[in-house]
């Protein structure tokens, strides 16, 4: 696990913003801190990113208030890097890719907000830039959305399709427990 | 329309391939081959995407037969360019990008194979690119897959989900029958 980033996406107060709708994983948050103490425990690179909206209705733009605020169960120390990004995927408009080759990270455990937009996007592209990618199932959640028909699609059903169709193409999607356990027996 | 290019993705005889397992939109190729005939006969912009798997499984790889030949309802013409890729988004890897820049192309109408797979993440990097995306649902399709657990899940369901977390966020999910006769009103 020595080249294992922890790669936090977009945990920001903006996401408890009612407008987004219902929401699955109510205790991602929490196992999200759990790894990142973990990540600190073991001085293992833990890598921040903070999504800072142009859209001027988004909770996420720093003209509106304090959702771009990072959550404070993962806000980063004084230490540890931070990305700002504006689209989706955490490698357009960073120089997040460039970072990981200097540093010679080769692989990244992911969680943070949400599955199937950012941290779908940012996983997809990781896969494909030749990272090996942990996609953390229960440190990743998602909002109930409407399709193109306007029929709503729950949460969880959005949340399990994405994991299912990154599984094994982009990432290897696995719990906090599957990680946990495996830095206690290499550690 | 016209600064709209046709991007196929991926229409490759390998996808006829039993493993990939039950497919949804059996129409996707007869819909495809619609909008390619208009944009032909438009003179509108033409780009083919061929993925060349290095996978030694993949139909796609060109070591295993023809599977990596083009479908023959939308092969290219020997004026259309094409990109070769190897992993699933059409911009990691080619000069897609660049290519949109030079020939000032900002919009792309994509259709191709697979909804959740090359297409989702083709249309996601597009999008965050800032290109203006549509989407076309029915020139799509994708396969059954199993989720995490080992449960199927229908091509369609897949499908559906996808296009829902694609549509305002990367694209506009549009129809054929949208894209054409907005074209014939353009025309």
């Amino acid at each position: 696990m020595n080249k294992s980033a922890l790669l936090l996406v977009d945990v920001q107060q903006g996401f408890d913003d009612p407008s987004w709708g219902q929401r699955n994983n109510p205790d991602a948050e929490q196992k999200m801190a759990q790894l990142l103490q973990a990540w600190r425990a073991l001085n293992l690179p833990v890598i921040h990113v903070q999504h800072l909206s142009t859209n001027p209705e988004s909770p996420l733009n720093p003209d509106n208030g304090t959702g771009y605020a990072f959550k404070p169960e993962t806000a980063p120390l004084a230490d540890e890097i931070i990305f700002t990004k504006n689209v989706n995927s955490a490698f357009i408009g960073t120089n997040l890719e460039s970072y990981l080759r200097e540093q010679e990270i080769e692989s990244l455990v992911i969680v943070g907000l949400t599955t199937d937009h950012c941290i779908s996007t940012t996983a997809r592209m990781a896969g494909n830039l030749g990272f090996t990618v942990q996609l953390v199932a229960d440190g990743t959640a998602t909002f109930d959305r409407e399709d193109v028909n306007g029929v709503k699609i729950s949460a969880d059903a959005i949340h399990q399709i994405h994991l299912a169709s990154l599984h094994g193409e982009f990432c290897t999607v696995v719990t906090t427990d599957d990680v946990l356990s495996r830095m206690v027996y290499q550690r």
